[in-house]
């Protein structure tokens, strides 16, 4: 048994793979780069006619992380197992794989796997993880982090609890008895950025995250927030123009506003759900806006707030999760 | 008294010129093109250092369009009052004029005017109508449709009606006792459109009108419109791309799902505005599918539906309405 695991998060626009200590699941080094499996693809795509693979282009893509991260370790990586979720089994990604279907549960046991046995391109067996459906909406990658989240947070079987997932496409997750039942997927973070670019708010918006958040940009989100509730979408966003037209509010306040329209339309409806246990996991980048927008929505007391930190590891805890699973099920079968 | 009228509806893509008898609005000829005012401000600015003032260039491209309109009509139409509204009066138009505000009679006696007196660029006197603001909203334009509107189909004064405008930024005019008392604006058109061009959505729809609307198309749109009443929009988006990912629907009949969701999201909440009578007041291009949302939502009952040729002429009617009620008044004060 090899001591260690490399766990691999490729998601659309970014790569991430991490070598872990199986034991402990401590970190020992990190590769990141920008060559997503959307990119990835699309290079892929141009050499189609010299024959190659995909499966193999995307080995050879993965074995260069691999040797550069093999150079920060110190030491060969080959033969540990890879395990990945998320894009790479989606129609762009490495392989397709089909989704899993609902209900799914959280110790792993409901994932579809796609094993590839290390070969001349890839000194490395892979395990590839599917993503989920329901009868109407699909993820990929967020499943596998659900899985390690249920583990860190150490949930209670006998609480009905909507896991949030903020992102470009974030998730709500509903769990009952430690089951995946349902899910919903709000595009939040993308009409975000459609409209502060390409619609006539554009005019009207300076976005940008990484700088500091001033009091007056935060009682811009908090309007935005409450603007959510008094009225529709569609009409909530016109006002992101006539504030700016009316002098009301600079253009970094307005982008505020925009983005507390936006996440108070998908956190809102939560406050119907009374009988669920809310656990927001959201990651650094985003952590203090849902924090505020939890709280301006008087959602404090029904939430659990997982710290970004847990939420950066939940990936890799999950792959980690299903792996160890399949581990005890291939040794029980070979008893 | 001249017997004619120039009426000209100058918009942000789109430029119509109509030479009208005064005396029974008969239409007698019409230029139209594509030199909307967002080209021609370009255009200005571009030359700006050259030291041409705004105003004149407009001028310059106003006097170009007469002169193709005259010899179309086959008479000078110098000494023609020339009447606008709309963005000609924005801060990208020929000269920023401010919004009148709340409430606004319908009989044109709210409006502000900017009058220029013909000189030797344009040998016809202008007559440049403001929009209309609320503490929250802003038009220019439609509050010239909606007095041109109220005179046509003749709307008895005890009746408090909501005026639906659809279109890019679709607006709801909101009437009582013959006063526009408030409005909004609902941003469907262009949240579709930039959906459909720039998310993710743009691999799972096939957008363009002017096509024939199959059995199966109209079917989608209807689904999309209980898809909206059913969940929240930034969720009901997302649904657009996994009826795909499901092989569900083609990407034309999706583009009529996706119209659905924006549509319905847009009318549901009238549905609670149950003492107002819904007039809906929609152009050709639109007409079919607003039509139809009205009937999905069973708002059949409560709505009046203009003929789209009405809707059409109702910006030139509204500003003949408000260039009449002016004169009267002038000649008032003459006596």
């Amino acid at each position: 048994m090899n001591k260690y695991l490399l766990c691999c998060d490729w998601g659309t626009t970014s790569f991430r793979l991490q070598l872990i200590n199986r034991g402990d699941q401590r970190l020992i080094a990190e590769q990141i780069s920008q060559n997503g499996i959307g990119q990835t693809y699309d290079i892929w795509k141009q050499r189609e006619q010299s024959g190659i693979e995909r499966i193999t282009f995307f080995k050879e893509q993965l074995k260069n992380q691999i040797d550069a991260l093999s150079i920060k370790a110190g030491f060969s990586l080959d033969n540990i197992t890879i395990l990945m979720s998320g894009m790479a089994s989606s129609s762009i990604g490495m392989q397709e794989i089909p989704y899993a279907q609902l209900p799914f549960a959280l110790d792993g046991s409901d994932v579809l796997i796609k094993y590839h046995e290390a070969d001349e391109t890839l000194p490395n067996d892979i395990m590839l993880f599917s993503g989920v459906r329901s009868s109407r909406d699909v993820m990929r990658g967020e499943e596998t982090q659900l899985i390690g989240l249920a583990e860190m947070i150490d949930l209670s079987m006998d609480i009905d609890a909507i896991f949030i997932l903020p992102g470009t496409h974030s998730k709500h997750l509903y769990i009952e008895k430690g089951v995946l039942v349902d899910f919903k997927t709000y595009m939040t973070g993308e009409v975000f950025n459609v409209m502060a670019n390409y619609s006539i708010l554009k005019d009207s918006v300076t976005a940008g995250l990484g700088t500091q958040i001033t009091a007056s940009e935060w009682k811009a989100f908090e309007d935005g927030i409450r603007e959510s509730e008094y009225s529709e979408i569609l009409n909530a966003l016109f006002t992101v123009r006539t504030r700016q037209l009316f002098d009301l509010l600079d253009k970094k306040q307005n982008a505020m506003y925009l983005s507390g329209i936006l996440i108070g339309s998908e956190l809102r409806q939560l406050n119907r759900e009374t009988n669920w246990q809310l656990i927001l996991c959201c990651g650094q980048n985003l952590h203090a806006l849902y924090q505020k927008a939890i709280e301006t929505l008087q959602l404090s007391k029904s939430t659990i707030i997982v710290p970004s930190e847990t939420v950066d590891n939940a990936a890799s805890a999950g792959q980690i999760r299903i792996f160890e699973f399949q581990n005890l099920l291939l040794n029980k079968i070979n008893l």
